[in-house]
């Protein structure tokens, strides 16, 4: 369904590893909506993934970029504005990574170098991603910022481990520095709560399968898949969401207002 | 900006007084989106208001209906879905009122008939809507149903009055009733959470000017307009959003989260 | 456990049942801390129920009131005070019933008259108490008043049906009129949401032994109990809560923060 | 009002600098209350502030510890036990500190290590106790742990800066370990969102004496003292509070649910 929604408005996207990613669906959304593209990821994902097939397809330029690392940020602002000939009107930040779930340690015994490690990669980077474009006023007015995080990061699921921590200090951000991007700059900053999603990365969440199954019994509509979420981020890239800010979206069927459904009592019994 | 994102898309829009309602904005922007409408309001409204000037200017027709009569509701869905010739894709509930707060009187020393009488017209009404809808299987799938509703049912705004208990009642029917659209319709049901605006309705709310004034000082982005309000509700009615359900969204240039700005502060000084 | 926590304060407790009833707990637990009670239901409930057991036990006059009625509530208040010589210090409100549930209506086929008491029984009860307590001044500062409340007043909950709604609209008075009752009275006003706890009441909910398992399941300390939320009320009551007001706090052995537990993941397998 | 009610109860105190501390004021509640407490506090504060007077007056061991150096938890732990003859009730987490606040760098041009340097002083240490208390076993059943934060984790405020982030994450930190505290060890852990305090701390946030007043003006109850938060530490020790954890419960006069007040909006006239 293309309706051109994103014609003549320019942006970054962080995280596509693979076909899998929501952050690949989004920049194929992106592009079909008449979008252009500065696809990036950490040199060593780019290696682990197949992001140079996804630039190729919707002809967008892919820049490397160490998300925690100052510098690289600035190199790639840098030099998107200089493919673009201009400011950015959306940037979306699809990263995120606990070395304690990837190496199975338990939420009660972390290892608090990998914790600061995640927190970095994970939360950090969005302020260090905001910050460069604020400096370097990098953004278009009216254009829009997102990130994805996660349910929980206002309730507890096993397994996620410290990564609950981690998005709820991304959720912070998105307010914090909403609050000035809005003020200063007239860009909007959002996070949108997915549904959880098989993607390479979320297949390193142990138990993710049963998770997966409880939460498609729970939503109404259930589960959110990879594709919708990058036809929700469109939309909250265009002018049809100026007003919206510092809010945290969630995407995801109806399951976070959805106390209990009557299948999962049944199994119950 | 047309960009055809609901052609083919039929539905019913409650509440256009005059050209400052957001609902007639939103029936404007669902016309310029290829939508097709049936424009409905109370007889009471009808009179006191140019709804039929919007019907001729958009081609929709103008059905009356009292929301708080199930027999009205009836006959309405009948109609609207006879015109269109099949379901409906999407409808707007954009209906308040409180007496209590046309009269004066203090939240203090309410009326209780006059509070029985705005629950029902404000928020029951849409609970009879949905409840006609579903029993009728008027909906198609991947429909959507949207009400308008307001932040003081989470938070205490002085004058507000019985208003603020009766969107709570509405945003609680949505969640609920939502679940059962989920589903068995495939349908989803949110509320947005306008910014204060000045309508011929929002003009009965005493004090509305200088809660606007501390609104626009404190939402970063400013407050959101009648009609922005239009196309964000016209993008939740859109294929774009087909996962976001039982949520209420706030519509409000950051206001929900900005706990005070630099300039509220600076002029208590 | 007496601590003499209550000592010197007088109050009215609505809604005791019978022995299983929160409120008839809630007054032991008041009379065990040195406070001071007045008992009332509605005349239907006393005869149903052995509230004058409770009376005799804890010394405490019972005086019939049905809670819609503003001509008992003033009767009630007037005699509660006559009889401690003085003030109020505390109010427990702890009413809920709704004629759909009774009669097996589904939500998507209320009957909307039966919608009407419910909600006049559940939720504008409280309204109506609160503005008889302060009209006739008779609460003393630094008073707290508490209303029972549950979770499906935030998520949606099978078989809960129209409570729900009802209950987001009691938790919304006591924010709106606690914002009154502090500025004008310095009286705090709050709502305890409370585990699903096996009363007389709650016996009438369909499905409710399968909810208790589930959320016996979820809850990381397990479902608080009747006395448990006898002994939370008067913690609310005593000085030591002096500051907190306009809350809803959720007394649940954590239910409301945990997404899921592994156990119930497992039991899906 | 000495009540007894934390009468046999033993547990540890962090962050008491001088006698306007929030610590220090819950110290001195718990003693008046029959509690037995170990202060602690880093030795740097140790030597800034009057922690060995308040030792002295309530009899309590001071034993310093770095609470971001698990080794030092560890000693503390081990010590604090064996002064007290055996296991833990109560753990107040009274600790927060900001370098870009402290020098004055703004939110949109941080110093990344130091916004490191004060999350691992704010929130991870919060994590170490809990990991440190949980691997040695040292709460008792029932025992609580409460951690100060702020509302600035829910909304923006101008000037409180990266401690908002550190309030998110330490808040997420309180759910997170609060679900295996609760299922492994029954002890319940939540933290308090107290009014902005007139602190040796809070002194150093800019433009406080503002916000103090705008704060003052828009809470019902007006601001809740430090010592008014000490009361409520002690409830939420106590037993009569057993059921409730995973919270975050806001004491401030009603300032959370207040949208704004009419002072506030007749100061902007």
């Amino acid at each position: 369904m293309s309706h051109n929604l994103l014609k003549g408005k320019k942006g970054i996207i962080f995280g596509a590893l693979d076909h899998q990613s929501i952050a690949w669906k989004t920049a194929e959304s992106v592009h079909a909506q008449g979008g252009q593209v500065v696809l990036t990821n950490a040199p060593v994902a780019m290696r682990m993934g197949t992001i140079n097939e996804l630039g190729e397809k919707i002809n967008a330029p892919v820049i490397p970029a160490d998300a925690t690392s100052l510098t690289d940020l600035e190199n790639l602002i840098d030099q998107a504005m200089k493919h673009f000939g201009g400011k950015l009107d959306f940037v979306l930040h699809s990263i995120g990574m606990s070395v304690n779930v990837r190496k199975g340690k338990h939420y009660t015994a972390l290892n608090h170098d990998w914790m600061t490690k995640g927190w970095d990669v994970s939360a950090v980077s969005f302020h260090k991603l905001m910050q460069t474009l604020y400096g370097k006023d990098a953004m278009n007015e009216w254009g829009s910022i997102v990130a994805l995080t996660y349910i929980a990061a206002q309730r507890t699921f096993p397994n996620y481990n410290d990564m609950a921590d981690n998005k709820a200090y991304l959720e912070s951000i998105a307010r914090s520095f909403g609050y000035y991007m809005g003020k200063d700059k007239k860009v909007r900053v959002n996070t949108i709560s997915q549904s959880p999603t098989l993607t390479t990365a979320g297949q390193g969440v142990k138990g993710l399968d049963g998770f997966l199954t409880y939460a498609s019994k729970t939503s109404p509509l259930g589960n959110a898949t990879a594709k919708e979420c990058a036809d929700y981020t469109v939309m909250m890239f265009s002018d049809f969401t100026k007003k919206v800010t510092m809010q945290n979206l969630f995407h995801d069927g109806g399951f976070s207002t959805t106390g209990v459904s009557q299948e999962v009592i049944d199994s119950l019994q």
